[in-house]
């Protein structure tokens, strides 16, 4: 291959892996905008609802109780927001390093995979513990090694120009 | 046009689209602040806090028990936590996907509009519903909508690679 | 210095500056790691969940009730939340705004300071106010700063396409 073909090569695989980064977040993004309505579908279902306006709207009254199935849907909803975004803001620095393209393809689709079944049986179906804990750490296992694979590959830049004094 | 002035001319549309997503970000994060110090403020005139340390500072006793104020502006933080993140890591893929600018311009200000909107009706000035709703949904449709046209853009990328094989 | 000599140094900084954030982003995110575990520690210990399938694990019974210890971590969290990932998506875009290195360094090693701190003397050894409210304030201050840095970058490169008419 020569420069420019090279040059080609190396756009091509960097498209790929935004291509894979842009549906795993869009896919991500989706799966935590359905909990987010699930949270409002079981508020009307159970009539319960913090806000006054939601009250009236309901015909019911406003009320701080927490409610239990209410309440599952929440956790699971704020169980996404610690992990998904941290994810996604890791992986795209994860996408710049070079990685071996299969497996980033199996640690995208693991994350995601793994994130879709935690929502299931958290929010949906509980299954007996530890499944629920199992499938988070899954996920906490990809973005701690994708946070190690980018301290490999970033070392060196981060140190050069320290290094550069003679 | 020749070659580099295309180029300069795609570099300059690059630079505007960044200008769009920098302006947007900056603004809705400096929102997400102010609602953060709202909770602060609240806390503090109506002498609730759930940490001794903060009760010992204002004079008054640490409380598990929620107040409905505080409780309000911590809800509409939290609505924020939960949607503009998101946004975020979204459009900065989107703004990578040659968008109209017209159009681009029209989504970010349109959901930075709504977000602002959101704020003022669930924390400062309540509104009958479903006016919370509604502008809680243009943020997430301008959302779900970015994520679609990022899968239609980098549907290629993403399934090149396999159907060149021949 | 010639054209190919000054782009490479130009592309050296940019990756320096990309492993300045690497390092960061993936430094902040272990701590939030650190701090989901610690609630999950917390409850087994005081043997307090709000899960049913949980309270099976543990041999107890699942409570809506809040305990203290568990919220104080909870609320830990729950700040990295709001803060760390909306830095992340801010300092990204501060790194393409050509900053000066000494001055990026500090913002960066100041943050990452400020919030471990944070979550020390939220989490596990609380100090007399205003410690938590200082540190929490620095990071505030920090993300601050860049996004105004961030605005007078990108100044132009919003303003220009509309100022071409002529």
């Amino acid at each position: 291959m020569d420069q420019a073909q090279m040059e080609a090569a190396q756009k091509m695989m960097q498209q790929h892996l935004w291509a894979l980064y842009a549906f795993n977040a869009g896919l991500l993004v989706l799966k935590m905008f359905i909990l987010a309505f699930s949270t409002g579908v079981v508020r009307s279902m159970k009539k319960v609802t913090p806000n006054p306006e939601d009250a009236r709207a309901m015909g019911t009254q406003s009320s701080s109780k927490a409610d239990p199935d209410v309440e599952r849907v929440r956790r699971a909803h704020l169980n996404d927001l610690e992990n998904i975004p941290v994810f996604l803001l890791i992986s795209f620095v994860f996408i710049h390093t070079q990685p071996n393209l299969a497996l980033s393809h199996f640690l995208f689709w693991a994350f995601a995979a793994a994130r879709f079944a935690h929502s299931v049986v958290y929010a949906l179906y509980p299954l007996p513990q530890p499944t629920r804990t199992i499938l988070f750490l899954i996920g906490v296992v990809i973005t701690i090694y994708m946070i190690f694979a980018n301290f490999v590959f970033f070392m060196n830049p981060l140190v050069q120009p320290f290094m550069m004094k003679n």
